[in-house]
């Protein structure tokens, strides 16, 4: 499946403002860029960091009013789902990099939900079976609901107010899979069927060897998401952070399935 | 039955100490004061005030090592228990001092619960029924453990944790009370078979026109309660408050059923 | 100075919502109410409460879009000014309703800052002077600025984050007075020169035997003010407290000085 | 100068409790691991992870009562001190894997310091000057005091607090140095001087295109300290995780000047 996205962005900048941008598909293997264009208006310099996982990232600095425009059209391969069954891997097989990933972080607070997985999911197999009666557990349990929380929320907050937005989703899903001792990491993604169009956010947990997209708020299909980027929480996969205040004029992202005619067919 | 308390603070104050204490047991129509004693070692000056339910606060300045004793027989009225039904009284109902225990407070924030009761409790009976439902909740899902929670924890850390102590059981007990539209206080109490003996902290809701008291952690019973005070949560029912920082050197309470030969029958 | 208030309240409620309401200038000593009327559209049932300080609640049982409406012209007597020196109430000192002022609350954390206060303010006077020492603390230190804070804010997040509104600055304002063990409560009022036009929050400090009305924000004067209530913080004096959610549909406040002629000067 | 270490951690484990220790000195190039052995009792199984810099964890399974002793002689090498005078690196300049280390972290909410660094140190120059200021407010407005905070103390509880201890110094450091855009980030160690001997936790911060070593608590010179490894924050920098809760028996940490003929110099 091929998808086409539009992500333009219009803020105006303090002056000589230092920006990090987290905006491009990732060069990762599940999926592919076959076009792309990434235009500031007016022009600016960057440079691009690009990881292990090929996560790109964005330095740059801007003044004034600025629009940053990224257009691609992406390739998506067949991304596996989480299979039906599987075990969690011992520390001793975890691959050291996705240790991180196993530890309590900023919106993550995972230490603090020890006792309540223990009650809640103990009798269900360790693995697969324990992770999918977690996220069915908050599917059944969290209204997906705007205006409860808003970018100080943490796990621990939604937990209690029972409603959120994909962001705290994503985060309490993380909090209680490292509870059970499964790596979780948060994924910025833009995603086919979202309405309206935004930024997603979901998990990766690492089960059998491999990590697994899962999108606990099941607004979006794994199969039309297309990846910008991986951390621990919200804190590190924001598509933009600033080193001065700034302020959005327009925001607006689109995500579409691309057929060949060029003609853009929009997700009903 | 007749309930003799030895209550005795050991504490070292820094010079000109403003104190407020909530040691006695209270005038309420439910308990009567056969005996009592307060004493100051060194001596100290006091004056007490007494509210309209005849709980009593003493006011002192002290310095240095002080020893306080509380000695007091007291008879315990039989105290009706929560009744098997009744209703929720509506807000045209109430005595207008029962409206602050409507409210969120500090330890006890009923507004953020009030989701979760919704989608737990809405099904049983409004009224009585609830309120049971939501005391058998808290007694299912909260365990009893020391160290897991300390003097600025909230409702929402203990929700969370799914652990604390008496205070703690208390505080979630009177939010989720609150959240579902029924007033709830905290109370400090002497209790009987209290292991090991220490001040208590319980509830009282109020349903049916009167208040009743309730143990959420069923560790006393409530007739071999002896009454303190009451307040919205612990900060107002502290047996203790000072305007300057002290340090405990002893602090020993003894709660035991009284016999008429004089000899103390210790609870088993 | 006579003031003339118009509040309208246009919301809409779920059947059968029950409503406190804290709308009415108080019938303190300290102002004189000429007129007033409230009236509900549709047309409800309530009932009032009024304290010992003569402060109105109102309790009624509404549905559906609702209008309330309350105009009322006051007659402002002087308010004395907080005084150029005088000290703090001893303990043996308060009267005892003083006392719930001098404890924690939600919003108003006092025991946290006890360390700050101390390396802050130690060496100002004790009593008046060191009050407005914290006030012009709080002016100096804080920025008046609309969307850092909300109404989840405590005075330990706008301590750190040294910006927010009024409600915020009262808090803190109490907290601070608390914790170098003076009385202090939220008031709620009309305020003359407040732009725009909205619920003011300030508060009182319990001094040389007397409450005086403070606003660390500076934004309005104590003379043009119209209190409404009082409490420990901002749960206590909401303008509207309802036992299920409802949502705004449009408020005005207005407060002017009131002449003869009966035409409105509004404040420049 | 050599050091020689030892650290006896003796804890009671549940059955087959998977560990992540983070005891054993750094293979940094500003150290130099003279002999060293870790021995577990019982003996048990464990695999080392390193990093790019030369800091090690190890992983192992262990059961019930063990205890886990490490020993070593390090030889320090001339550490360099923060320069007297220096830029910040602007973000262009700075190495990707720095910038994990400028953003908000679980213990560093750097965000919420914005407003406050901005107020307080705009006027020193931006760089070293800047940094400096940061570390004297800290020395001079935070008192090292045990007690007051515990494992889940944020830097903004201890900003309010005004107390703490060594790991509550290093996060409000960490975190006004993230909110004037220097990457800073946590280091354990082992401390020459500090009594009682313990774990240390002190701040890397980046400036002039290295990594600084400085003790906010100023209890540790840079020049005993011997580098265990490096983090966002406490999470990452723990000396033992573990997937189940755990009971320490005894700890005990003996940090000593090493001379040639064998004999301990303890520090005085």
């Amino acid at each position: 499946m091929q998808v086409e996205i539009e992500a333009r962005l219009n803020y105006a900048f303090e002056n000589e403002t230092q920006i990090l941008l987290a905006l491009q598909a990732s060069q990762s293997r599940d999926q592919e860029i076959i076009t792309e264009s990434l235009v500031f208006e007016p022009s600016a310099n960057y440079q691009t960091d690009k990881n292990l996982e090929g996560d790109r990232k964005l330095r740059a600095v801007v003044s004034g009013p600025t629009t940053i425009t990224y257009r691609a059209v992406i390739e998506n391969h067949l991304r596996p789902l989480l299979p039906a069954e599987g075990r969690r891997n011992l520390w001793a097989e975890l691959p050291d990099y996705t240790f991180p990933f196993l530890l309590p972080s900023r919106f993550c607070p995972s230490d603090r939900f020890m006792r309540f997985t223990q009650r809640e999911f103990a009798n269900s197999p360790d693995g697969v079976a324990r992770v999918v009666e977690i996220l069915d557990w908050i599917y059944d349990h969290i209204d997906y609901v705007h205006g409860v929380s808003d970018a100080q929320t943490t796990a621990l907050a939604t937990f209690v107010d029972r409603a959120g937005v994909c962001r705290d989703f994503t985060h309490l899903a993380i909090s209680l899979c490292r509870a059970i001792g499964v790596p979780a990491r948060a994924v910025s993604a833009y995603a086919l069927e979202l309405q309206p169009p935004d930024f997603h956010a979901i998990l990766e947990v690492y089960l059998e060897n491999a990590w697994w997209l899962v999108d606990p708020t099941r607004l979006a299909s794994v199969g039309g998401l297309v990846r910008i980027g991986s951390g621990r929480d919200a804190s590190d996969i924001a598509f933009m952070t600033t080193d001065k205040p700034c302020q959005m004029i327009e925001q607006a992202i689109s995500v579409s399935r691309f057929s060949k005619q060029g003609s853009r067919i929009t997700s009903p």
